[in-house]
């Protein structure tokens, strides 16, 4: 996505020693297996961790507008880590001592300007439990807009460049699939969670409880 | 989750340097932000890449049963970087020059003992862009079964330790926050997955096209 200024590229990728690192660090797990065997683990983690143990929260958000379908905010951004730009749920890390649902309005409404009400709050999950200690909490929130509101401003950080694409709740899955054909890099829980509701959607057969059918 | 030989639990964990690690690196980004401006980010990879440019593949899978509710197997098992046991679909490192597709029949194979059918492949997505390059492709894989077939034995490596839990599909997301809830930690984008079918069979009015109502 070209910007008005200009197309961020990444111009160099060098190692980084963990001690001069803010942000991550690499670590060496030893542990005793079922067996009582001892191996080793090589983990990247975050060093931002709070006192809560937990990351970063994304918000999974539903737009309800009178007159328009049920919508989703998603943001697209320059994304160094993948050298493109990534198409997320708006996201963040939660600041210390904050509670995740304050850290979801909060950078909710930094990130799109729209003031979200959390209507629920998952357990901590792993973003990648093979590789690193990462977790997040999803937060699903409801934005309920009224007739000719404007869309607002973001309250951007310094530096932050983040568009903001409002898609139907019922085309999520489809245009996820093309923006990857346009070279936008899709983030996997976003992906899951957009490809999980369109498999219910597809074959709600499966989704029948015993008992429950005809409900 | 008790072993029948032992818990597995991390001893120890140290500061490990890139050049150390077999598996996973620090790197620090010089890029350029859309106003021209230059700035850094530090970003943890894998150092195990292959030419395909995809690290994993993650199997989706729904096994269906003559007599059985249709359902889907995770696996649990200890992953180091949590500290913890963990709920998954299957899932592996892609090897050099091999397929993802091929990848999720042979990592299905070892993990579970199952034989499934690959019925589609995601575009690579992004595991946590925020924080690293690493990436995976989700298959959605059926498993066809017969009355009365065994449940097949697994394949694993040596030292790997994965237990298979079956459950019907209809009662992913409720057992996801069951298993949550008695302190495993489930992995995002299995969370994301069942969240969002469970969010299109509880909201299916959100999830109507227009022009398609009724269909």
């Amino acid at each position: 996505m070209a910007s008005s200024t200009g197309t961020p590229k990444v111009t160099s990728v060098v190692d980084l020693p963990s001690s001069d690192a803010k942000w991550v660090k690499l670590q060496k797990a030893t542990y005793v297996d079922a067996k009582g065997k001892e191996r080793i683990w090589e983990i990247a983690s975050r060093k931002t961790t709070g006192s809560a143990g937990v990351d970063a929260v994304a918000m999974g958000n539903i737009i309800y507008h009178p007159s328009k379908p049920p919508s989703t905010i998603v943001v697209i951004q320059f994304r160094p880590p993948v050298g493109g730009f990534t198409v997320e749920w708006p996201a963040g890390l939660i600041d210390a001592d904050e509670k995740p649902e304050e850290a979801a309005v909060r950078e909710l409404y930094e990130e799109t300007g729209y003031k979200g009400k959390v209507i629920s709050t998952s357990p901590p999950v792993a973003a990648d439990p093979g590789m690193t200690s990462a977790n997040l909490c999803l937060c699903m929130v409801e934005i309920h807009l009224n007739e000719g509101d404007p869309e607002p401003e973001q309250h951007l950080d310094e530096g932050e460049d983040i568009q903001r694409v409002n898609i139907p709740i019922a085309e999520l899955y489809d245009r996820l699939e093309e923006f990857a054909k346009e070279g936008y890099v899709i983030a996997a829980k976003l992906y899951h969670w957009a490809a999980g509701a369109q498999y219910a959607i597809d074959h709600p057969e499966l989704f029948t409880r015993l008992g429950k059918k005809g409900q």
